[in-house]
């Protein structure tokens, strides 16, 4: 009886009964007749075989996880052995405390993960020597797309016309990869060859170099980059976090922009991914910056507050004027390595550094006395090494990997490795052993690697944060502290519109931290990782299945990824069939910003189609918009249901009009969690869409990231979905990588696939079904407190709803944001604020919200309600009222002087409940201009700190 | 550098030198010198092998899982397996927030895991059908002792003289052995044998049943309990947990008591323990009920607040007139079992054991279809099959165990299988097959075990926490709602003299969880269990060098146990060689009160040796005693250093006195935390002592239990080692068990042996200089506000000090508890209360603790301080005052009125650090008056939660 369905869903079902005679509706599935379209319907159930119980899954993904074999690794390429420290593992990346946070748009109950962040950037910042760092990227490759764009964007005048990207062909094969995939829709022409040969051309506004280089070269780019500046040359350099422990870094040398990997801070490989990317660069870019500023600002009260300082997110996003999509970030792989950098300080990284540096050299003077030619004039933890001819290299690659172990074969005559964390002296001696073929060499070998010119003389990580948690129990009592001053699902529902922030069950989590799972280098020979291939095939066939559409690719490791690989698809097929010039996308107003943020990038032109007053598309407006391009109509991106929350019964016709004029359905898949198991976007008519699944498939938000976007197309797309260069993968004219590793993240496709397996078809569509159940409910209970906007033709919503808090300005002073913060006094996360309609809050319950959260919610909804009644009535202060000066904090509530009209009681316990729990916010409300007046993006000097230290 | 010693010990070397300074001594080895006597120092450094890194532990420690054989074991005989709801596992057993907490005897910032056994408690009076229950004991065996212990002391007055204890011989085996061991120090005959032919004489004063039996058979007790009680005998059942969901409990069938094991409710068998041992009684027995009884009571504004109705620890142990030595539950094990029956809720447990026993029926069923006889009448479980030969049980062990399967061989020709949680309809399969030669039965296979009379009829686990939390979502909430109400160390340091709450660090608590560790029956073959015997071997080889003493048992599951059976083992080498008439112990006036109750128990009779006004024992009169008894001397229990926190110059002295008298020496090993690498145990001069692994070596307190306390002894004793009834363990003349298991709580030991093997010898000695200067440098600061009553010759404290905060009570008013309940307001947990000496706190920081959280500990207790100042000098009010009122909780602080003459932010923020990092005790001061007059050990009606469900 105790199915995983029934612990991840909700309500029970007496509390079903209970919330249908609400609603008013007889049973679950005339809600769901009532509320989803009969013409869309699937007409048989979904059916993906028997579902698991918990421990059937954790022992199947057990046999699985053997299946993956563990060889020792020195591949390098930007994937390192690290270890992460445990009492990170434990209490950050297994904890629901901080796995489950929502991204940290409501500062008040979020400082914990924004100082874990703004410590992430002051790692970036002091390792680069670059004055600003955003709170991380999806991976390194699409960090040097995004310096490409920014760059591309920032051209200077007399370089307006410039268009030419120079990529050193010495960078990581997935970064030129990338670069080629994103330079060329929007007309920017890649130059890929040997830097020191460049010709410093009018037409090249920006260059890229890595720092060390993929083979372990370390070159001294000060004067090359000296001489691009006279040029009006930007600079990049992929910088590898570690060796910048040791070398000058970026800053130092003149770039413009730094990127590269945060993962070897303590951060597992997962076989690809997640890990975080970094992207810091001189203060003359800040404002193009793709992705998340931490900043540093005062509340209401004149305390310090943290808060996001550039809120780059589905609506932030700046549509079509956009110069990048992302939203997402890596948040919570970031956190772990900015937390090992906590936990380490400043001597323990640049030691870990000296140890791998000194093993990469002792292996270099091993091999030299054994005969061997080693390629890298400097290196740092990098050799390259000449075998000597072919088939010598083919039988030391056998020999290798009879050992079990993985070395990089750069080509027919030519080994990389490199050395790690997890490397040992006993490795190296492994190492030369095999190459010594039983000659033996000396324990003891002198020699460094590192170039004298490039020996770092600047400090890093001085800041007290770095310098006082190195015993573990500060360190848990620091993470911990953290921890408590931010909200997460543990401690209440985060009903975010469209963001379906449901249950993240332990049992999907679990097989993660496996290290059969989690210690797998993207590039080793698939053969070695049998378990996860067939996961991937396992997880493609069913989001398949769930699609209606007959091909997957898993490479996209965020939603808008997804959009932009869904685009590009569809403008390789229309090249493929002689109509390039297919290039205009129609968008509905009320669309996430990223979509047309997207097509832009894919070299598209957006074409907005209106919507109706009731919230609907307005079809006429599109038929005609798509008569008029039907000669150039690429594709149509659509959300569905939409995102006002309404299944919209035209939407078959809508995708018929497209097709009639020669474009592709994009079906944006932000609100798949309403389609599942009753309909699907390839009945529906898409011929692509992507599926969030941290959304609708259970990988948590982290605090803001990692997430996946995999996309599911038509048959007649699956040949061009995309590619690596190093691992085979996508389809067989598949368009360039749009991420860095062959799968993505890999590692937390398990999460949704564990969630497909024990819930199976059925638990699916049930789940479907609650989703709607309890977006309903919501609805029955709050509609004449809070008017939902949009509902469907029998006056239902689907899985989310907007509310209606206009008028309260009007009426009272009191802004949606009021509302907002208020929540927060209730122990709440405020659901989706201003999207899709300015003003309005939109609701998303999701399935898994049992039906006493629910409640909690009505109730604080209907208190405060009542709170803008009196300030309408005059009973309340129009100026100094609950609402306004929300959310209240224990520091101001218990402080001797009470100054405002209302009491404190009413301020901090307005409703009964909130005396057996209540989660205080650990600040007042932030001051968002301040933070914007006062720029600050990494922890602040010492001396701002003086207080806290102890005389 | 980063190795795991400077992990685990707190202070910096900088920091290290600036407490040196205000200690005033120019060095730790000097600082050392002046504290620990010259004549005891070890004269070689502790050797323990190269210290290996958190890494190499894990791969060390999972190099040995591999050496432990995961067969299917069906033996049960008390152990069970059970599948861990992996919310409770990652939430709960794997949280440092729960299992770092200390035993709850500050009740206010205890609620969290007060209400935990609360629920547990209900779940075992609601399955037991008696009205009252404790908090959990240490095994099913020792709960049996236990019971037997209350029946001797509650004998009727007509009974006085009877000493019979009878026990049917159909219980564990376990059990039995450990009755054998408790009841013949004390005087009382055991009587074993079958209850159906039993004569029930006067002289009997107490039998003990099982339920069902240990074969599987259910019998129907009640006529003989009817029986028995005309003839004023008391009657215990020992029932299986699970079962009692569908049969008759024992207080519906006559039962004074029922005791068992709560394992199988979620708690994995971890090759003996630890798990949760239940005893439950009728309302008579209340107050000689052994442990702890958590209790309803109210707090001083009014609102529910739970605590510990019967304290019975050290301190509270009623010395020589105790009946009980316990001191430790398995309070974290309790939570789980507790939280199994939350998650599951009646319906959920229910229908496990229906599965359970349908298995069990199935398998009986096609048993007898196969030819073979199965002889329980009725079972649920468990089968008795009769194999039909010697050659027959041969021929199918051999088969078994090539298919890797564990059967219970309980006889040369006959066999038991018990079914569990674990099994499945495939298992069944499995074990028919083999049975079957081949021969198939029929897959559906009808007909039920369960005797008609027995079936139960009363409901359970009717209150609404048992019927709420089943989706994960609402489970995790409730978990986190809980956790947050409780201090842990992942918040604060708790500085409890004598209990040595160190760091648990991550990585020696990681392996345990691990399911070849996890999983494994402690009486499988103990060839399945290698890589336990290299743990076991490993640890007792450093538990030996550390102590100095040649023999260990691993045994006693306790501290409290420790000492039970180091007694025992003295008793027996008395015994040995004829002078079993030794049995006097010396025990001086400040020992923990286990030590006299400890005595008792193995027969034994107490005097107490004086302490001098200066807390050393007074050595005159320890000679004179010595020599007064010296013909009936058995031993002298002493603690090292003293119980005063001081290393006594005359220790040697008095070990010599005690052994020219005859005597032999029991040291105490709670303060050995002072000892290691410095002395030992053996160089002083003893010849037992037990070693608490959750004190000195690092198992987490679980809020108040697990703990181990195995014991190291003289060569000379080493074969007196106690011994197990069905896995060989202990010496050649073992004593009999003192604990259910042959290991007692193996799989904690791991916690224990990381430690060490991460440390090293020079690393534990190392800790041990760090936690006397921790615990000198906070003498340095406080000694001139709260005055250090005792201190060494030098005037240094050792590990722990006692503050002497008597003479406030005639100055202000102010006792110590209302210094310990102002701490909270201040984040802290309080130190140990009025032991030894009452009025007084007693201080141990270990050297766990960093500096930072020292100072902020000082900052706490000299602000208190100035807080009595201020009353005596009658600035404050004598009774309505920041000490008096403490602790104050956030509702009061922000209620409307506040009429306390103090402000609410120097009651809720006297210090400036608090702003940032605030822990607010969730009720006010505890009323136990009120809760003593109100007794309630199980969850209120549920009318008194209809406030909290929503309408």
């Amino acid at each position: 009886m105790h199915t995983f369905v029934n612990r991840h869903i909700g309500p029970t079902e007496q509390e079903t009964k209970e919330m249908l005679r609400i609603i008013g509706v007889d049973s679950l599935d005339k809600l769901i007749d009532e509320t989803v379209p009969a013409a869309i319907r699937l007409k048989t159930d979904l059916d993906l075989g028997k579902p698991l119980s918990e421990q059937e899954l954790l022992e199947h993904f057990h046999d699985l996880s053997l299946k993956n074999k563990l060889f020792k690794s020195y591949i390098g390429c930007g994937y390192y052995g690290t270890y992460t420290p445990t009492v990170i593992l434990r209490n950050i990346m297994e904890n629901p405390g901080w796995y489950t946070q929502y991204t940290p748009y409501q500062a008040e109950i979020s400082q914990g993960r924004l100082e874990a962040l703004l410590n992430y950037q002051t790692v970036i910042v002091d390792l680069t020597g670059l004055p600003v760092a955003n709170a991380s990227l999806l991976d390194e490759g699409t960090a040097a797309a995004e310096a490409m764009h920014v760059l591309f964007a920032a051209r200077r005048p007399e370089k307006k016309n410039a268009n030419k990207f120079f990529v050193s062909d010495e960078c990581l094969p997935q970064t030129i990869d990338v670069l080629r995939t994103r330079t060329e829709p929007i007309g920017v022409e890649l130059l890929v060859g040997d830097w020191k040969k460049l010709e410093l051309t009018d037409d090249i506004f920006g260059l890229l170099v890595q720092y060390p280089t993929c083979d372990g070269e370390i070159y001294d780019y000060k004067n090359f980059f000296h001489k691009a500046h006279t040029k009006g040359i930007y600079c990049v350099a992929a910088a590898d976090i570690l060796s910048l422990t040791l070398l000058v870094p970026p800053g130092e040398f003149g770039a413009d922009i730094a990127v590269g990997s945060a993962q070897r801070f303590g951060v597992p490989m997962g076989y690809g991914g997640p890990h975080a990317a970094y992207f810091a660069c001189k203060d003359d870019f800040r404002r193009l910056m793709p992705g998340r500023i931490i900043g540093v600002s005062i509340d209401r009260t004149g305390n310090k507050a943290l808060r996001m300082a550039l809120q780059t997110r589905e609506q932030h996003i700046r549509r079509e004027k956009a110069t990048s999509n992302i939203c997402t970030a890596q948040v919570l792989l970031a956190i772990m390595a900015g937390m090992y950098c906590v936990y380490h300080g400043p001597q323990g990284v640049k030691s870990i550094a000296e140890r791998v540096h000194g093993l990469a050299s002792r292996l270099n003077n091993g091999l030299k006395l054994l005969g061997y030619k080693q390629l890298n004039s400097s290196y740092f933890d990098t050799l390259k090494i000449d075998a000597g001819s072919k088939d010598k290299l083919k039988e030391l690659r056998k020999k290798f990997e009879d050992a079990g172990i993985n070395l990089r074969y750069i080509d027919e005559q030519h080994i990389g490795i490199s050395a790690d964390e997890t490397t040992t002296d006993a490795d190296v001696d492994e190492l030369l052993n095999i190459f010594g073929e039983g000659k033996s060499v000396p324990a003891s070998l002198n020699g460094k690697g590192l170039p004298e010119t490039l020996k770092r003389a600047s400090g890093y990580l001085q800041h007290p944060v770095f310098n006082v948690h190195h015993s573990e129990t500060e360190m848990l009592r620091y993470m911990k502290k953290l921890e408590n001053k931010d909200l997460s699902l543990n401690a209440s529902m985060i009903p975010l519109g469209s963001c379906t922030m449901k249950l993240n069950a332990t049992t999907e989590m679990i097989p993660i931290t496996w290290h059969k799972f989690g210690s797998l280098h993207p590039f080793i020979p698939v053969e070695q990782a049998e378990g996860y291939s067939e996961i991937f095939k396992g997880l493609e066939s069913a989001l398949s299945a769930i699609a209606g559409l007959p091909a997957v690719s898993l490479q996209p490791n965020s939603g808008a990824q997804g959009e932009y690989s869904g685009l590009m698809v569809i403008r390789e097929y229309h090249k493929s069939r002689g109509e390039g010039t297919r290039n205009v996308v129609l968008i509905p107003a009320s669309a996430h910003g990223t979509n047309p943020a997207s097509a832009v990038m894919a070299g598209m032109k957006v074409v907005v189609v209106k919507t109706m007053e009731h919230g609907d598309i307005d079809v006429a407006d599109l038929k005609s918009k798509a008569e008029q391009f039907k000669d150039t109509l690429g594709a149509l991106m659509v959300t569905y249901p939409s995102t006002h929350g309404v299944f919209e019964e035209s939407i078959m016709d809508i995708c018929r009009i497209i097709h009639d004029n020669g474009g592709q359905v994009y079906m944006d898949g932000a609100n798949l969690n309403a389609q599942v198991g009753l309909t699907n976007p390839g009945l529906i008519g898409a011929d692509v869409c992507h599926i969030n699944l941290h959304k609708t498939f259970c990988i948590p938000h982290g605090g803001g990231g990692p997430g996946m976007g995999p996309i599911a197309v038509a048959e007649h797309l699956a040949a061009f979905l995309p590619g690596n260069p190093v691992i085979k993968t996508g389809g067989e004219k598949a368009i360039h990588a749009v991420s860095a590793a062959p799968w993505g993240s890999s590692s937390i496709l398990l999460i949704s696939y564990a969630y497909i397996l024990m819930m199976g078809g059925e638990g699916l569509t049930l789940a479907t079904k609650y989703a709607i159940l309890n977006a309903n409910y919501l609805k029955a209970k709050l509609d004449k407190y809070f008017p939902v906007l949009y509902t469907g033709k029998h006056g239902r919503a689907a899985h989310e709803m907007i509310l209606d808090t206009r008028d309260f300005k009007h009426t009272s002073g009191v802004e949606v944001g009021d509302i907002a913060k208020r929540l927060m006094d209730y122990s709440f996360h405020a659901p989706t604020v201003s999207f899709p309609v300015p003003g309005t809050l939109m609701v998303e319950p999701t399935e898994s919200e049992p039906k006493y959260e629910l409640d909690r919610f009505c109730e604080a909804m209907i208190s405060i309600y009542n709170e803008i009644k009196e300030i309408e009535a005059g009973k309340s202060d129009k100026t100094d009222n609950l609402l306004k000066n929300a959310p209240h904090t224990a520091m101001e509530i218990s402080s001797d002087e009470w100054k405002h009209p209302y009491s404190r009681n009413k301020a901090a316990f307005p409703v009964e409940r909130l005396r057996e729990n209540k989660f205080w916010p650990p600040v007042a409300r932030v001051d968002d201009a301040y933070g914007d007046r006062n720029f600050v993006c990494a922890c602040e000097p010492i001396e701002s700190y003086a207080e806290e230290t102890l005389s």
